[in-house]
Order: structure tokens, then sequence, then C-alpha cells
């Protein structure tokens, strides 16, 4: 049987002050009136049943996330609350063992709750296609074709280069962190590298095997954890690594499918420009805004007038109790702006 | 004796959103913990009397006034609540009128309530010598010598230029508008050029024998003023013209006094800079700030935590229901932005 693991534990702290410790970007309604994780979840359940999505997310989210799941039938206890952010090894893990100890055959799919998508047939055609490749042991990631040498993502290199154009199957030859920009531009130009968009396909037993043999240690922790009694227990226990780093960087079989469903991953507020229309002059202003004279700025005001003049290329996201105002090309630094204002306790 | 007239009738849109039409600038405590009206009747008691002072300011104003007046000494009947912005020769006609009336032999100094002064000793020194002159029969005006080429102030052409580089008094040649950058530049190398700061000093019967040559309507209505139920009545026939156009830039008797007390007009927002302590990077931050690698960028935060991340010749000033974020050299145009909230009916 098919399942899903949606992966929604992230902090969202790129997104401040639009996302906050207690409203990360997950349950924003960043780019239509649905939280994008109810999107995620709308979106799956058009290939697979309601009960058979599972959601992992921190139990700091328990409200946010029982009121974006309302009505969408996905049963109580397919909800699954970290009491401790882990990366994804550990949710990715102990749920595939779960799944499988009910479903010796489970085909699982992994995606993030906090990304956009353009096309969802060409998403889930890439889904089915790599449904049938998991099926045959591989663990399949979906490749992004770059169209810009970002610096914000992970990259995948295969080992040949698509040259007919079209969806096929390529071995993964690496698995590779956020570049610098001088790389990124290198990656581009090559048509074997692709932007890793985590999402992830495999059977239960395949992942299951692979953690065994890349995680051991984390492998026994899983298999201690029969419920959430023991869950809660052994938590603690796991590494907090990532898959990608634990698992897909070591193991053989890797499977790539390139898909071109116009994938954003909301890594940073200038994310917001790839779904908002914007005007003549590359603004996009949202809320009661008056500009003179601005352009390729993004302004996001919440309740109050917000009037701006001459900008270029700047963000400014105003929220009820706290406004940042950032040069777009600084905008992955949002997360330093949080730590610092943690450590002074001017927030949670 | 010795009279003050403060005209404080702005309506302060080159300040917005500090200033508001219900609250111009000169009743905000822009550069220290007082209001700048309540600063500038502070200065001038200095050296007169406080039932000496006389306001003229609009009637939208009475309650901001009357707060910042509290304790002062000043009476009640000497504040002038224009029905009508009319410019500054009708409430310096009128007074003037009605200050000559009690006292025939009255030396009456102008003073604008929204500016900022470094050094008071100076500036009272440049008055005691204005009266001095005043007195001879001469319409006093003190010139500030241009230490850069402002764009946003009025200038003084003396005939002859300075050249003992010490206090004395000059003959003015002509009146000038707020000039191109171009000129601006030419006025800074010549030394016979002076920044209008507004501050006229005269004896009364000078000044309505001026209004009465070069004026001879408004002194008409002047002439009718005699209370304020007359005040009222009359009001909505005076020009709505200033007193440089409609008298100084004609009369012949005018003569200049050179000062250096540090005056700015706070004629934009970018004026804050020159009473504001800078950090190492040119960055003024008031209220719950945090930045991250900006500079030259002045943040004023209300009540709300302010970030700013890697900005560069920017404004930024935040208040309960409005906010504003500007390009520093667009300081000036912000008078537009509220001209279209204005059009639009997003403010009053």
């Amino acid at each position: 049987m098919n399942y899903a693991i949606i992966l929604a534990g992230g902090s969202g702290t790129r997104f401040w002050p639009l996302s906050r410790t207690q409203e990360p970007k997950q349950f924003l309604n960043l780019c239509s009136d649905k939280p994008l994780i109810t999107q995620a979840v709308h979106r799956i359940k058009k290939i697979l049943e309601a009960e058979n999505i599972y959601i992992a997310t921190n139990k700091i989210y328990q409200k946010n996330i029982k009121a974006c799941l309302k009505g969408l039938g996905i049963p109580r206890g397919n909800l699954f609350f970290e009491p401790l952010s882990k990366n994804t090894l550990a949710p990715i893990g102990a749920l595939s063992n779960l799944i499988y100890r009910c479903d010796n055959d489970a085909l699982i799919t992994v995606i993030p709750s906090d990304h956009y998508l353009k096309n969802e047939p060409i998403f889930l055609k890439a889904l089915k296609e790599g449904l049938v490749t998991a099926n045959k042991g591989y663990i399949v990631t979906i490749g992004i074709k770059p169209d810009r040498p970002h610096t914000g993502y992970g990259y995948i290199k295969t080992k040949t280069q698509d040259t007919r154009r079209k969806a096929q199957v390529f071995a993964v030859e690496k698995f590779i962190e956020k570049p610098d920009i001088k790389r990124a531009k290198e990656f581009l130009k090559d048509k074997r590298y692709y932007w890793n968009a985590g999402i992830f396909i495999f059977r239960a037993d395949t992942m299951l095997k692979a953690i065994k043999k890349f995680a051991s240690r984390d492998f026994r922790v899983i298999n201690k954890i029969k419920d959430k009694k023991s869950m809660n227990r052994q938590w603690k226990r796991f590494r907090p690594v990532s898959i990608d780093y634990a698992i897909m960087e070591k193991a053989k079989n890797i499977a790539l499918i390139p898909a071109d469903f116009g994938w954003v991953d909301l890594g940073s507020l200038s994310a917001i420009e790839y779904f908002s229309k914007k005007d003549g002059y590359g603004n996009i202003f949202k809320g009661r805004c008056i500009d003179i004279g601005s352009k390729n700025t993004l302004a996001w005001s919440g309740h109050r007038l917000l009037a701006t003049l001459g900008l270029d290329n700047i963000i400014i996201v105003d929220t009820k109790d706290a406004l940042l105002v950032c040069a777009k090309d600084k905008a992955q630094d949002v997360k330093a702006i949080v730590r610092a204002l943690k450590q002074r306790k001017l927030i949670k």
C-alpha cells in the first residue's frame, strides 16, 4: 500500500516575522488562502488515502496542526509529535518502522510541508514514476532542474547527463550541500546537477535496511519505538542528523527522477516573489500599501498603513508586534536576526 | 518693550508619519524630551517676558498647544487661533497690529516653532543685535551661513560680502526661493548667500508701514481685526502669502545679521540626523531596534520590535497605525505620499 510522511517540524526562523516559533511557515497562508501544510495534504491525497498519511511535527505545534488538518480525514493516531527537534532521520526512520510493522510491502513518499509548487499534475506524475522505481528497491529522490544559480538549496549530482530531455531515472553520484555562488553557477551549466527538493520515495523495508547499514545506532533506537510512550522515552537518543547526510549520501541504491513542476523551497522571504504578482516595476505589495517610485521591492503589510518611497530591492514585513526591513540580497540572513533576538530574550 | 510672535501653524506633512494633521512636528519631542514649540518658548523667555509672547497657530491645534505651553506663563489671550491657514503675512501682520495698539514702541521678534538650533547663546546674541538694528527702523532677518548646498531652504543674498568674518549688519539684495542643486552649490561658494531661517525682528510700526505700502489690501484687513471675533470674520479675506514674498522681497530697509548657531529647519525626516547620535556605521536607532549590517540608516521605532538587515541610506519611521520606509535621498518627497494618502482618503 502507499503511504506518505509529511515533515512539518520546521521552526521557520528564516520567515520571521511572518513565521514565529509558535507559528512557522508551514502553518501560514503564504501563497494561497490555505496554509502550506493543508495544501501539501490536499495534493498527496490525490494519489493515496487520507488514513495512510502520517505527519511528523514538533509537539509545540499540536494546536496549529490540528487546526490545519481539520476535516481532511487524517486519523489522530497518524500525527507524530516529536518531543524535540531531531532533524529528518529520526521521524522518517521511526515512522517508516511503525508503518512497516503493519504493512511489510509499504511504499512511502516523504514530502516537506513548507514548499510551494506550481504544477501539481507534473508533481503527481513524478511521484507515480517514483513509486514504480521505489518498488524495485531504490530510494528515489525527485530532482528539480535548476533555472538559476541558487545558493540556498542543496544539490544532487547524477552519474550521467540528461540527454533525452524527458522523464527518466538516473543513478545518483552524490548529494551536495548549499554551494557558494561560483559553484552554483557551474552547477547551472552542467546538466548533471539537480536541486534537492527533500522529496523521497522508498519501500519501508529498503529504507530500514539502509538505516540499519549506515546509521546502526539510530536503527537500534527506531526498533525500540512502538508507540507514543516509547517514542517520548527514546527520542532524545537519536542523533540530530538529516536523512540526506545519514543515508542518501552513503547508500548506493539512490535513483533520481527529474521533474519540473515549478518548485520553490520557501527558504527565505524573497521566495514570496515566486508566487506573487509583480507590478510593472517588479514590486509586490500586500495589504494597505502606498508607494511612490520604488522598484523590486516586496512590502507585506499587516494591519497598518505602509508607505514606501524610492526603495530598491528592499523587503518589508510588517506584523502586529514586529517589523522587518531588509535588503533583498540579505533575506537568507534573517535567521541571524532571530538568533540575536532570542539571545537578547526579545522573542521566544 | 520687546515682544515675540511664535509661528506654530505648520501642518507638518513632510514629517509624516511622525507628524500628522492633528500633531505636526512643532508638537513632537523630536530632538529632546520637550516638544519643539516648548523649546522655542523656553529659549525666547531668556530675553523677554512670558506675557509678551504671542503664538499664532491653527485652531485645530488648540489642544496640542495648550498642553505644550502649560506652566510657561503665557497668557491665554496671547494665543491666536487662525480659523484657516493663511501662510505668514496674515498672522504676523494681524498680531503686529494688535501689539502696536497697546505699545507704539513695540519691538517684535518673529520665530518659527519647528526649528532646531544647537547653540542657544549665539542665537540669543544675534537676536539682541537684531533688536538694536530693528529699533533704527530696519526689518532685520537672521542669516545662517550655509555649510552645504541645501536645496530645501530659501536663501538671502546680501549686497556686500562678509569679509571681516564677524557679526555685523548687511544690506539685503534679494530673497531667493529654494534653489536647485546647481544653484545651491554656487551659493555655497559665494560669501553673499545665507539661509533664510524665518527669523525676523522689527518695530511694529516699521512692519505696519511696510505692509501698508506693499500689501495694502491685507493692511486694510489687518486694521479691521480688533479681537477674536473680528479676526474670525476677517480672516478669509487675507491672501495666503508669506511675509517673505509680500514684504521682505520688496522692502528696501531689510538688514541681515549673520549668525551661526547650528540651525536646522526640520524640513524633512532626514533632518533628525543633525541632532541624533550615530553609531560607527552612520546609523541612528530609536526604540526597540535590532540591526545586522546596516549603514547610514535612520530607524525610528514606536512600540514594536524593529529588525533591520543590510540596509543602506534608508529611513524607517514606525508609528502605531502607519509605517514609512523611504530612501534617504527621497525624504523631501514624503509630502507627496501624504498628498496621495489624503487623495485616497486613507488619512485625514
